[in-house]
């Protein structure tokens, strides 16, 4: 039986925990920190690695792989980045165990020190523009558009499964342009990709628009983009992409000879999105019950539970749950019939309760004699009994119909948890009684962000695109607000 | 145009260098002996990974992720595998940087130094068997049928692109059982799994069979193998499958219930491939005019090179060739057509033949008037002129045709290259004059194996299967033998 979940009412994280655990996604590991990724969370993460994949493909990208150690000189190279990643990483500085002769227990051997201490890859911005550095001489070689699955470190002291954690899985484009145009062009659609892809497969409504420099990428000259509101009225960057402007370029001496026979150095762009989306699609569309997937991620879009009490009905049960079985994966639907005796109905249906699965089948003898099946969706509860004939045409649509529905409830949500305000008071009246995002004049200025930010712990999470006349006055310095901005406490 | 390539039989070593320099495989890293994989080479790996991904699955695997690091003193648990791994290892020992106040550089922090040294993943049976110890309560929780992913670190002193590298890309599949005939069962099938991709997918033909002890994974009962004869007479191991019986199970106190509510210590597998299987396809059938990929596997079956003096005849011949490619796009076929105006054809030709593309077809004014194409094979160099009528299929079939060509050319290589010894003198003959694969009797001592390795470099690649009655006498002891084995130099 699925472990107990811990209402969300009652406790939000634990219930968070819960339902990790109870769906069975992710264990925290030995290692402080690090986590377990189990094959229901890895599947949600293939089925995403997918979908994305193709998205970037589509778009005129490939895949390659660049090394998981990056030279600790390489770090330094540019005067941000160090800043940014330097105080949170995994440094490799020895390549031999041995056994102590003081104690008998394994150390670093000392004699097998490094030269030069390496460092996990935080990100990989260093070593590929020291490799595009290498690979670019003429227009010619333009763009580069690459991409690269791979794990990254980042030592956090305060971890929270998926949502940060000190190893992720993620993936990060960097490409390389002949233009500024071009680099921001491909920064930008890469943010739209991200959108569609966290609104058609997440179900997950996004804003999108440009961070704070106090909120940019260590290095990016500016940073775009998408911010999703969880259920308990708090903020989570789901994707960026970033405009590096030639900063990189110049760290590594990255050159080409123009059309016109001039170097020039090269701009660039990176962009990511990582294993954290696992988090929000938790907190988006879960409930008490446990995980809620929505359909076109779910590893297992519907599961058959055969029910049957002696050897004559389990003939005739497991007939029929196989024939539609093999219906509904002709149909591409990814179906699964859990025919075990070892565990009974009920505990079956609890547990993919708990997983998420997005519609259950049941069959038992009465359904083989009148031709029926009872279809239970997870989302709402509702279950009703239905003909076996047209059974595929059925679930597909109910498919479609609860991944849309999952997409509506997301959104009015944050419909109802987005509120204007035009002073201070009010906005620390709706951070405490309401949370959400709140809509804010402000001023443009780095002060202004951080006494906010100092005093109510709410951040500007993005400074949403095609902003019309801006009116009103910064919510602390009282001057005329440049732009309108969206504040939040975030994950 | 693409970069000279060394003749084989001038420099084997260099020659193989410069193929994956010309075909754009890999590059090697500012950071010693890791590895670039370059698009060419990591869209060979994702055909790889889709092929193998697909088989693992249709055998009830499911994939999953464990920690990058792993505490030092899990690997000192089992007794082999800690003599096996902790030589040639990546230790991280801090978990930040700072700047000296010595000299003004970075170094690592000595305040954030670890408790606790952790040791990034050679292989992951430590980390998995604590898991599974904690997963695993009762027969019911049988089996584990789980594969990752990964990148994994062992320091290698001396490395070569692919065949060799510090950091390597793999799979590793690790299963846990309830008894020993399951687990055996399921490494010999996992070894015939590695045995259908090479051959059917590589056009690679190995031999299956088991290693000698000495040749054991660290910490392994039995290791099972599928080895490969390269072109220089060396042979290469493709893959391995282990069935390392309860020793990990015992490391990590992995014991389960079994239906006579006894405690059990659980049985183990593990088996992985590596992106050295690129060099292997690289040495199998590649020539002096560069790399030769199998079409199973090609990221780019078939390219399409317009050829063209002036806009009349680019308009027509673009237009034909786009209609072939889609026309092959819509079978299936991996198709590219390269209408870059940046680079002659005479460029192309010479880069997609050093690249490996299969089929290259090239379209010019004359083809478009007379309703033809000219194909040119890779593998052969042969060129025809054929009609458009058709093409599809006769491409299909061509792509077809290829792949069974390569693995027929291998296997013939293989088969002229294997000699049958009966005495010491034979044997260093042959492991002179040819090389290959050796077969002799070999009476099962550690130290006949041992001297021979030590006398000559070759080594015993594997124990056959199936050995019937073993005839003759061990080439150094002159007892009678008890196993027919493979032996070869090797890399």
């Amino acid at each position: 039986m699925a472990d107990a979940i811990t209402p969300r009412d009652e406790d939000y994280s634990q219930w968070y925990l819960d339902v990790v655990k109870a769906a069975k996604l992710a264990d925290y590991s030995p290692v402080r920190g690090c986590m377990i990724i189990r094959p229901n969370g890895y599947g949600l993460w293939e089925n995403m690695q997918d979908a994305l994949d193709k998205m970037f493909k589509d778009t005129g990208h490939e895949n390659a792989y660049f090394p998981l150690f990056i030279p600790q000189s390489f770090l330094a190279k540019e005067a941000e980045h160090v800043e940014g990643f330097a105080k949170e990483c995994a440094v490799v500085t020895h390549s031999r165990l041995t056994v102590s002769e003081e104690d008998g227990e394994l150390m670093a051997d000392p004699e097998s020190e490094l030269e030069e201490n390496l460092i996990v890859r935080p990100t990989s911005e260093t070593i590929i523009w020291d490799t595009y550095s290498k690979w670019i001489q003429s227009w010619r070689d333009l763009p580069i558009l690459i991409n690269q699955w791979a794990n990254v470190v980042r030592w956090e002291m305060r971890t929270r499964l998926f949502l940060r954690t000190m190893e992720f899985l993620w993936q990060e484009g960097h490409t390389a342009h002949a233009t500024r145009e071009e680099a921001v062009e491909e920064a930008r659609q890469m943010l739209e990709v991200y959108t569609s892809f966290a609104e058609d497969f997440m179900a997950l409504p996004v804003i999108q628009g440009t961070k704070t420099p106090s909120e940019r990428f260590a290095g990016a000259v500016e940073t775009y983009c998408i911010e999703a509101l969880m259920q308990d009225g708090k903020a989570l960057q789901a994707g960026t992409s970033h405009f590096l402007g030639q900063n990189f370029a110049k760290a590594f001496d990255c050159t080409f000879q123009n059309k016109n026979n001039e170097l020039e150095y090269v701009w660039a762009t990176s962009w990511g999105v990582s294993t954290r989306l696992i988090g929000a699609l938790i907190m988006t569309h879960s409930d008490d019950k446990g995980l809620v997937m929505p359909p076109r991620l779910a590893p297992t879009q519907v599961v058959i539970v055969p029910i049957f009490r002696n050897d004559d009905e389990k003939v005739q049960v497991l007939e029929v749950a196989d024939r539609i079985r093999r219906e509904l994966d002709t149909r591409d639907v990814a179906v699964k019939l859990d025919a075990r005796e070892s565990q009974r109905p009920g505990w079956k249906f609890a547990e993919y309760e708990a997983q998420g699965v997005p519609v259950r089948l049941a069959i038992g003898p009465r359904d083989v004699k009148n031709e029926n099946a009872e279809i239970a969706r997870r989302d709402t509860g509702e279950k009703s009994i239905v003909p076996q004939a047209g059974l595929p045409d059925r679930i597909v649509a109910l498919l479609d119909e609860i991944q849309q529905s999952l997409y509506d409830q997301a959104f009015s949500f944050r419909e109802e948890h987005t509120t204007e305000v035009s002073d201070y008071d009010e906005f620390k009246e709706v951070l405490k009684e309401e949370g959400g995002f709140i809509i804010a004049p402000w001023d443009g200025t780095d002060e202004s962000e951080a006494q906010i930010k100092e005093e109510t712990k709410a951040t500007i999470r993005c400074i949403p695109f095609d902003q019309d006349d801006v009116e009103g006055t910064d919510l602390v310095s009282g001057k005329p607000a440049t732009h309108r901005v969206i504040f939040a406490k975030a994950y």
